[in-house]
This record gives C-alpha cells, sequence and structure tokens, in this order.
C-alpha cells in the first residue's frame, strides 16, 4: 500500500478565497503538514464552477508542494468546509466534482467550530462581517443565530454599522441628540442626504461592516452610542449562549475579526471563560478528515 | 387663443402604475376633471424609457377621454409628481422627454402631501410599504425619514414586517418567548430553517411588508408584540412630528395603507387631530399645475 492512507486534505472557502492544507495524520491526530495552497472564491452556491476551479487549483498546488505521487491524490481522505453549502444536494454536488474517491463537505460553520474548539466542547462565537454562535458537547454541534442580516447577525460587524447609521439618520433628522460618534458618521458622507440615501438604498452587509471599526474605537473612548451598541451586541452574545445551554466556565471562543472586541462588555464570568481559539475553519477541516481517516 | 390655457395635466407615478388626470381650471383652482388615463410603472430611476413610455400612454388616453384638440396637448401646463426623482437633473429629463412646452416635475413625495392637505398647513404621515414624514407651514415643506428599510422607514409596512421576522428568529432560536403572533410568523415558512434563511437572503421591503396586516390584525386582538410593534411605530411617528416642530392641534393626516392603523395607538392629542386626507397625489399634481396655471 501507498503511504496515502496516511495523509489527509483539510479545505476551507468562501466568498473572498480558499485555502487547503495537505497534512500527515499522526496517531489519528493532525500532524505535520506538507503543503499549503490558495485561491480565489470558492462559495459553490455564489458560483458553482467557480468555486470548483478555484478549488482544484488550490488542491494541486498543495499536493504539489507536498511533493507526493500524483497518482495517489484521488486516494486521500479529504474534508471541505464551504460557504453556501446549506443543504445535503449542494454538499453531494460539490463531493462529487472534487478529484477525491473519499471526500465530505460541509458548511464552513462546522469547520470554524471544530477549528476553534480543536474538538474539545464549549461555545464559539464567529463575529466578523455576519455571526452565529455554536455550542459544541458530547451531543455534537447546536447553532444559533447566523440569519443574515436582514434578520439577525446582531453584534456583527454589518449589524454594527447598520445600527450607528440608524442612528445617526434619526440625528440628522432631529429626533434622536447628535454625539461624536454619530457626527463622525454623518461626516462620512459629506452631511449630505443624497449620498446616506444612495448608500442605504444599495449596500450590502460588507459595506455596512466597514463603519464596525469606528463603532469599536469610539466605544473604547467612551462614547455613549459606540458603548449602548457594543452593550447591545454583547447582550444578544450572552442571550444566544443562554438558549444554547452554555454553562458558566465553560470553554468560550469570541473569534472572527470583531470577536475579541466584545471580551470588555461582557460580564465577568464569561470574560473569564474567554479562551482563544485553538485554529480556524481550515485546521477544522483537516481535524474532520483526519478524525475520518481513524 | 384656444381654451388650453384654463386646462391643466396632472401626473403621477411609481413602482407600480401611473396615473394621468386632464381637468379644466376654476378660479384658479381644479374644477371638473375632463379626462384620465393610467398605465404601467413609471419610476424614471429604475428604468427611465419605460417609465416616460407608460406616462406618454396615459397621457394620450387622458387627452383622448378629454375630447380636446391634438394640437393643443403640448401647450396645457402640465404637473408630474414621480418615485425616484431625487435631483434636478432627474427632473429635468424626465421634464423635457414630456411632450409639453410648460411641465414641471418633482419627487411624488410633494405631490403626495399637496394632495393629503390641498394646499393648508399640516402634517403628513404617508405610511405605506415604506415611511416618510412632512410638515407644511407658509416657510414651505420639511421633509423626514424616508430613508429606506435599510437606515428607516420606521413605522413603515416593511418595517413592521422586518421586525416581526426578526422577533420570529428570536424565538426559533429560543432567545425569547413565542406568542401568537410569532407561531403564526413561523407558520407561513412552515417552520423551516432553511425557507427562513433563503427569504432573508433575497427579501425586499415589498415581501416584508407583506407580513404587515399580520401585526395589524394580531395588535388589535390584543397580541403582545403585535401590540408591542404597533407602539413602537407610533412611537416613531410622535418623535418625528416633535422633530418638525409639530404642534398639538395641527391638521395631521396619516395616509397610505397603514396610516390611519396607528390611531389607537397615539396620544389622545394627535388622534384628535387627525384628518382623512383631502386628496391622492394625482390631486396633488393637479392641484400644482394649477396653481402654477394661476
Amino acid at each position: 500500500m501507498s503511504n496515502c492512507h496516511g495523509i489527509v486534505v483539510g479545505m476551507d472557502g468562501g466568498g473572498s478565497g480558499c485555502r487547503v492544507a495537505v497534512a500527515r495524520v499522526e496517531n489519528g491526530a493532525v500532524g505535520r503538514v506538507l503543503g499549503r495552497g490558495q485561491g480565489g472564491p470558492a462559495n459553490p452556491a455564489t458560483d458553482f464552477q467557480v468555486a470548483l476551479d478555484n478549488l482544484r487549483g488550490a488542491i494541486h498546488s498543495a499536493w504539489a508542494q507536498a511533493g507526493l505521487p500524483e497518482d495517489d491524490l484521488p486516494k486521500v481522505r479529504a474534508f471541505a468546509g464551504l460557504a453556501g453549502v446549506r443543504d445535503e444536494e449542494m454538499a453531494r454536488r460539490v463531493a462529487q466534482a472534487l478529484p477525491f474517491v473519499n471526500s465530505q463537505v460541509v458548511e464552513d460553520r462546522l469547520t470554524s467550530v471544530t477549528g476553534a474548539l480543536a474538538g474539545e466542547n464549549g461555545s464559539v462565537a464567529p463575529i466578523g462581517t455576519g455571526s452565529f454562535l455554536a455550542r459544541q458537547t458530547a451531543q455534537g454541534v447546536r447553532y444559533l443565530g447566523g440569519w443574515g442580516l436582514a434578520l439577525g447577525d446582531d453584534a456583527s460587524g454589518a449589524w454594527l454599522g447598520q445600527q450607528l447609521l440608524r442612528q445617526m439618520v434619526r440625528c440628522f433628522d432631529g429626533i434622536a441628540p447628535h454625539c461624536d460618534l454619530s457626527q463622525q458618521a454623518l461626516a462620512e458622507f459629506n452631511h449630505d442626504h443624497a449620498r446616506i440615501f444612495r448608500f442605504s438604498s444599495s449596500a450590502g452587509p460588507a459595506r455596512f461592516a466597514k463603519f464596525a471599526p469606528m463603532v469599536v474605537e469610539a466605544a473604547k473612548q467612551g462614547d455613549p452610542l459606540g458603548h449602548e451598541l457594543m452593550t447591545r451586541g454583547a447582550d444578544y452574545i450572552v442571550a444566544g449562549l443562554a438558549a444554547l445551554g452554555y454553562e458558566t466556565g465553560e470553554r468560550l471562543c469570541l473569534s472572527g475579526g470583531l470577536g475579541p472586541h466584545y471580551a470588555d462588555y461582557l460580564p465577568a464570568p464569561y470574560r473569564d471563560a474567554m479562551r482563544p481559539p485553538k485554529g480556524n475553519a481550515l485546521d477544522g477541516a483537516l481535524y474532520l478528515a483526519a478524525r475520518g481517516a481513524g
């Protein structure tokens, strides 16, 4: 038998790019990483063919870097976590199109949670442009939130930015009093009604999220609106954790670009339970591939 | 001179259709309506050519019904209030493309306010799929709100529906307790996570607004969530009126499909000041055309 039985491939893909790693399995765990590759967007719900092309390119780069025989590629065990894989049908279509005999495809929520906890129990709140919460117990993983900006994604960057701009127009209209932060947001639009209107008619989550760092910074400086928004975000995280059955003291990872910024607005027991994520979604994919490989 | 000096044309256009009326001016006011026409969507910001074609068709129907000489059409004074006319440049482009020597084009906000108040002072809250507020005084008209669903349009049908669905997913997630209304909303999605997610990823204001009648009805039946949402909408109207300088007792028109439903949630002095609108946006366009005609 070739050495391909001790090798796994992990994949992470989303709207901004994809990453692939080839690793050796040692004692049933992920061992040395032999090769890495990366490529463009790989959300198969957005564009199936582009996602597959980008993944295939990254797979071949990683495999070449690992220096393994080309013929062995299809025989290894592979695991992919990709944004946009919301049902079994999509997972099967992607798995069949990948160059592996044995591959599993899931939504990147699972690989991101598994990467952060490295298989241990605990809760994760990946908070970037969007947001969701998850809790891993012996019974498996339960998710909460992640509905998108129109219905949820509370505490996310898009949500923080949208809440800031909502308050900004209330101040502009004279319904609420201005503060430094609302004035700063208005200055971004040159105090121009038409510009604000054009933005509000067309902006998606990513453009709203561009205002999130302004909120984080203002809150640090003591701005009342910034503080209120960060506190509302933290309250949502606490309420979501409670709904997931979180018990005081359990490991808690607030990951993503914004997650760690909520630490100061959480009650002390949550703050004390916070741990940095053990790894990212690509680490999670390798972990799940290795576990599958036994 | 032909009798066209005593004739005016009024136009009202938006995303769902356009209407045109030809009327006689009597003693400087709008007199008998001689002809009416209607047509498809006429929002020039959405599709300029379609808007113009639909308006022209409706103009010629109305003119034919009025039985006036065809040669006189370009000579009459015309006034159009159209959705999507947000700047002078767009107004001029439309005016030049209409078949009148003397036509004025504005956003339909002005014709709708003018129609509701028939030139008198007072405040108007047109609340349908979207919302805005306006106050007419001797100094002119001042507007508030109308930023679109992402940043404002509070109290509107789209806002009511979105708030309902936001609360529904919080109940689904176990963050908030269910009530009859949240259960009813969930039943519309067959309690299916994937359906809710798909809706939230793609729905625009009109689709959110379809849930507004459910909120209005539940509130009437005493549902706590329905009551809370209608009260929050009414609070926004009161705060917006205050910011516009509204004085107790001034004429107040809550128009549009939803406006009148807020009456029960307003403080008594506002309820007592409520008057039905005197006319619609087409009446407003005729009024402004006639006033222009002297």
